[in-house]
């Protein structure tokens, strides 16, 4: 099969497209922002009407397509159907039946971006190679995604592979995003090893870098962990301790292959992949074959390969 | 298909055997003790003999059978190998290609008891109907077994579904039994049980009628705590908070439709059943469609239900 499809990947405030050879060959990308108002009404059409332009642009007929497929900042049935997309505005419905019908009845496909961007390092990011992996993604919030047998494992409801909600604090008194206490997102996301820091900071007087940091961020702490502040160090080493623990378990409840860490904290390399391996070692002593915990590789561009691939199969 | 098959669950003390219909009817069910000595170099063939008598007995030949099913204690990769069953004596090898061989060619299948007890209950027990459900098993220890779309997930070393062995306790200092610390297995097991409540015994003088039980065991603090008594009630409390927490945990990953509670302490009924579910619900706020927690219901006869499930398919 050598022909093309798109893959789109739809966040907040801009919608990434890019038009796929077959064999994972970006041909081009392209984007286009996100028009929420009015409840998201005209993002879909902004879509299709985008993606006739360029595959005009392209001498393209949409009917040579394989298809589309979408990435969707919220959970996904597998039918397509979503009950609400916060980001976007949306309320249920089915938005990967509503584009097909946008162009032409050519195939779509969806599925929760988190998901759908581990199924694009799978294909042709830091997880080529392998069929099972688990992806996380330490951004503002962490995300995650589960790939079995070569495929996203959404659950019943698709919950599967939120890693950022497992509970992980005992006696967390801040509640989480989702209503949830001591959730990993509270103490590994970028925000959550800032706020880590920073209370390792009014804990005590200890001398730190840190200290002088204006607004103090996650890549504050990295650096200086870096560069040997203790403080910053026992921050992080926290913070990479409850991941390691939050993998040790998904370890023993689902023994894949290899873990993909990827977002914006992940920048900071085998660093941080280093101390995450040591906790995940350390507390999970039945794997006596371990998994490996590597980096992602397609940045921001894992969303529309992982679409394109829900489309190729 | 309405032929015959047989479902063998290999323990440390006896081999159950069962002769199944098609349509999941036991029409016979036997053991036979497990004959440990020589490195369980007679294990097999024992196996294979009682086959063969019984199947004679029925007027069976074993052409006619569908194959044989096989639940063995310890890790079984897809293809049969194992690199051992410290409870069998057994080294390394391919037990289900040896038991085939043994019985004429006939097929035979294998997989780890825990995971193939799991399957049993899929089909023919507490979690008819359900396409995807874990198992859990509280009995001397923890074990467990991921069903995903009705078949058992293994994972890359057949770790998949060791629940028990979870890491959830901090600041363990005793050692579990898979050198690790913390383990779900050292709180909710049998013995776990038994050791919470021994430890909340020599905490305090609170009155408990555990004061008087000799050699205090999980029956023990189960009846107080259904009767009341305030220490067992804490000491039970405690072991089904973690592991309502791991089944949450495992919730985020998988998202399952159901999980089956077995083992010596299912006895315990919905009692036990109730605080597991209020403990995973609470630690699972972003899971709005609760999975099922209900009681598994073949007991020992699981394992020979989900071997021959195997052969099924």
């Amino acid at each position: 099969m050598n022909q093309k499809c798109i893959g789109i990947d739809i966040g907040g405030t801009s919608v990434k497209m890019g038009l796929f050879q077959a064999d994972g060959t970006l041909l081009k990308k392209w984007e286009i922002p996100t028009r929420k108002e009015d409840g998201g009404a005209n993002i879909l059409g902004d879509i299709a009407a985008s993606i006739r332009r360029q595959m005009k642009g392209e001498g393209i007929a949409l009917t040579e397509l394989a298809g589309a497929g979408m990435g969707l900042p919220g959970p996904v049935l597998p039918n397509g159907h979503i009950e609400f997309c916060v980001n976007l505005g949306w309320k249920a419905g089915n938005p990967q039946e509503e584009l097909s019908r946008l162009l032409d009845g050519i195939p779509v496909k969806s599925g929760n971006d988190a998901n759908v961007a581990a199924l694009g390092e799978m294909w042709q990011g830091g997880g080529r190679g392998y069929k099972n992996l688990v992806m996380v993604t330490l951004g503002t919030g962490v995300g995650g995604g589960v790939i079995l047998n070569e495929k996203i494992w959404t659950g019943m409801q698709g919950v599967g592979g939120e890693i950022g909600h497992m509970h992980i604090v005992e006696g967390e008194k801040e509640q989480c995003n989702c209503h949830g206490y001591g959730c990993l997102e509270q103490v590994a996301s970028a925000t959550g090893i800032a706020r880590v820091a920073r209370r390792l900071l009014e804990k005590d007087e200890r001398p730190s870098v840190l200290r002088q940091a204006a607004n103090l961020n996650a890549k504050h702490v990295l650096d200086a962990a870096k560069a040997g502040d203790e403080l910053a160090l026992e921050a992080l080493n926290t913070s990479c301790y409850y991941l390691g623990w939050a993998l040790a378990a998904v370890t023993m409840v689902l023994d894949p292959e290899a873990y993909l860490i990827g977002g914006g904290v992940s920048r900071a390399g085998t660093f941080l992949t280093d101390l995450i391996r040591k906790y995940h070692n350390e507390l999970s002593p039945m794997a006596t074959k371990k998994a490996d915990i590597v980096l992602a590789e397609l940045g921001n561009d894992a969303g529309i390969y992982g679409a394109a691939k829900l489309i190729l199969g």
